[in-house]
């Protein structure tokens, strides 16, 4: 489904990055659930095919969403782990995350997020910042 | 690109409805732009399908995110309007404007909207609103 990219527009310049639905995955599983192997964002939910999900953690790679090293554990795997920048994607996925709450009869979210004030969604963005502080760049 | 419905997920729940890049271009169209007709949604710069167009703005009738009646002007077309459900999602357009803003050397967004304060935000979230007061179910 190629479309023509709209130079300067928020919107495709969004949907260029996280645009697929796994590449949208792959990033709550890092943010949300802080998931860091390969082995743990295949084992998500949603079934992901292991030729997609490594196609997608190249594409974050190159768009400046993800970091890898080498697991100082084991030489042969990756430890993955967000940049500022997708990180800096966490008010947006909170702005989702309470519209979903709000309209999906048989949502998971619980109660006192969708009820949480502004005061603590930054509360909770600086300590997932905090916490990756080491990685970020 | 099926993947499995993780039921009570609020990314899988809004992946369901504007997951794919057509539907949210045509969202953005009507809540930003302000189109309202199939002919506007197929002049959008990004090069729609008329067949595709057609299938996502049945999906959204379908989900609950617009109505349409027939133009009283031209009983042939007809008039899409955002329901309550899509306006909601004013705020995380929002933010992912922001997010847009701040890593797109090449963005369009003007420099107040990303420096706007949240009340500026909600301020402009209920003139949209407003605009389509009569329209709200």
């Amino acid at each position: 489904m190629a479309y023509k990219k709209h130079l300067g527009c928020p919107f495709t310049y969004a949907l260029e990055i996280f645009g697929d639905k796994w590449s949208l995955l792959v990033l709550r599983d890092l943010i949300i659930f802080n998931k860091r192997t390969y082995k743990e964002f295949a084992a998500a939910g949603e079934g992901i095919a292991t030729n997609i999900l490594a196609d997608r953690l190249n594409n974050l790679e190159k768009d400046g969403m993800i970091t890898k090293k080498r697991d100082p554990e084991n030489r042969r795997s990756y430890i993955y782990s967000p940049t500022r920048k997708s990180l800096d994607l966490f008010p947006m996925f909170y702005e989702m995350i309470r519209w979903s709450a709000k309209y999906d009869t048989k949502t998971s979210v619980p109660n006192k997020w969708v009820r949480t004030p502004k005061s603590t969604m930054q509360k909770i963005q600086k300590e997932i910042i905090e916490r990756f502080a080491c990685d970020l760049k």
